[in-house]
């Protein structure tokens, strides 16, 4: 299992390349909640997402072949890896699906990776992506299940205990697992990291239930993010090894929670990136009263509709 | 002039009213710059920009009549002085001209004030608002130019200084002053504050020019934020005092800038949180080779024309 020394040497081997990003407290009382709220602004991360922090532990853990590296994503972890190849000087190659947003493709695009669109789900990029990679050679960067990406996710972790160390719970949306297997790592138990999941996309939740990572239905409006197939196998590991619990909530939930972090923060992110605050509002977790519960906030790569942003 | 221990005073009696926001420190490089950043998150405050800071801290400094507390304002300091009184169970009444975003009176209203929108500008619905306090006596809460305003502000200096201690140059929007003022009372020259004001509204500029506070115009996409139609006595004082700079940026880098803050790091804020920002960008404040800048983003009182956040 991925280690907290495996964290820390991911976050000494990453150095500046990624942001520390930092934490906003805020009395839940304001907002219907009995406990105090951590929020974890990880969608000020590179590229919009935590998802840099595994590629670079990825890419910077064993020497890139000229072939580059090769990425299957549905979106954010493709525009880490094609943000990380640029920034180390190697080539990117990234499979997306149809359904992968316009703002997520644009960006990888910016980042000057090639980009495959093939497939109707992510699973089906992925497949089109191994194929090619057999063909070129280059590094997979696996959008969650190898270790050197769970224990760079981790570095979450390590940088949410260092700002707030007092914390009793962690919530973290689930898709493949790579954000929650690495913060749970970092934990290793001493704080409850909860997962969850859209009703859409509930890999975790089925694997639980059927003793081990299996298919789930990929839909709802954070499947471009969330919508891995099956959980990874690392994260499921990690999550049996700690006895992880994992909620549900509903695409109604996600949308309320990503309006209600516009209204009163001026925070503006993803579907994804809500999901974990949508099971506080949606009381799917309802947190001990004593409670100090952190919330990571993973992502913000969507497209406003109005990019002048008027006043 | 404002001290260092008014506002440490003031840090003490606003206690939890309002939130420390965080800091984000960027790597400039990124982004074309040769220096580090560190960016202020004030929009993270109640109410979506700094102005609960001062608000606050009139209304406790001394007892509110039972007429309660009068204000006139743009828009964001009629919404935090809206909510300190919510908060304080005391009656508010707002003074705002016919151009406050319709963001802002909403959001003023939500919190159960008596709006008065009348006027063209600011200036105008200051003087209604005026008349309408001679005949209730409630206390005025003055946008910026009062003491316990000023010193409430200056809360913003002292958090930044606690979380980035060793910046250089510190870029602040100006309006009628309140929050510049209060952050370099805050520094007393420490560290050098600079003023960054609109073309279209230069009431800083103007009065270092004129040797005084004197009308400036009132124009632009930031002015109903930053169209106070002259500086603050008490920031001037502080501003002459501390032989302070203000630079002058137009409306096309001041969205630039707001395009910069979404594209980049998924923040969003309203024009005269994108202000001081803007001076970097255009270069209308170079810093020297070795600086470390510190810049506020204050306000993100924005509609996004697609409230439903898509991805």
């Amino acid at each position: 299992m991925i280690s907290g020394s495996d964290i820390t040497a991911a976050a000494q081997r990453l150095g500046g390349r990624v942001r520390h990003t930092p934490v906003l407290k805020i009395d839940g009382a304001t907002f219907g909640l009995s406990h105090a709220l951590t929020l974890k602004l990880e969608y000020l991360q590179h590229t919009g997402s935590f998802k840099p922090r595994g590629a670079f532990n990825r890419m910077l853990r064993a020497s890139v072949p000229k072939a580059g590296v090769i990425a299957a994503s549905g979106g954010n972890h493709g525009a880490a890896v094609a943000y990380a190849a640029k920034s180390l000087g190697v080539k990117a190659e990234i499979f997306v699906p149809a359904k992968t947003p316009n703002a997520k493709v644009m960006r990888i695009a910016s980042y000057g990776a090639r980009i495959v669109q093939v497939g109707a789900a992510y699973a089906d990029a992925f497949a089109a992506s191994q194929e090619r990679q057999s063909q070129t050679g280059a590094m997979v960067v696996h959008a969650y299940d190898q270790p050197e990406v769970v224990a760079g996710q981790g570095i979450v972790g390590k940088e949410l205990e260092a700002d707030a160390a007092d914390l009793t719970h962690i919530l973290v949306a689930v898709g493949g697992g790579g954000l929650i297997g690495g913060i749970a790592a970092w934990y290793g138990g001493r704080t409850e990291v909860i997962g969850v999941e859209p009703r859409g996309c509930p890999t975790l939740h089925s694997a639980l239930r059927a003793g081990g990572p299996v298919p789930a239905e990929v839909g709802g409006i954070a499947a471009d993010s969330l919508g891995a197939r099956q959980v990874g196998l690392l994260m499921y590991d990690i999550a049996t090894h700690l006895d992880m619990q994992s909620v549900l909530v509903d695409d109604a939930a996600i949308r309320a929670a990503q309006r209600w972090l516009w209204e009163h923060l001026r925070i503006v992110v993803e579907p994804a990136g809500a999901v974990a605050l949508a099971a506080l509002q949606s009381r799917a977790f309802v947190p001990p009263e004593d409670a100090r519960v952190g919330v990571v906030l993973c992502g913000a790569n969507v497209e406003l509709a109005n990019a002048e942003i008027v006043s």
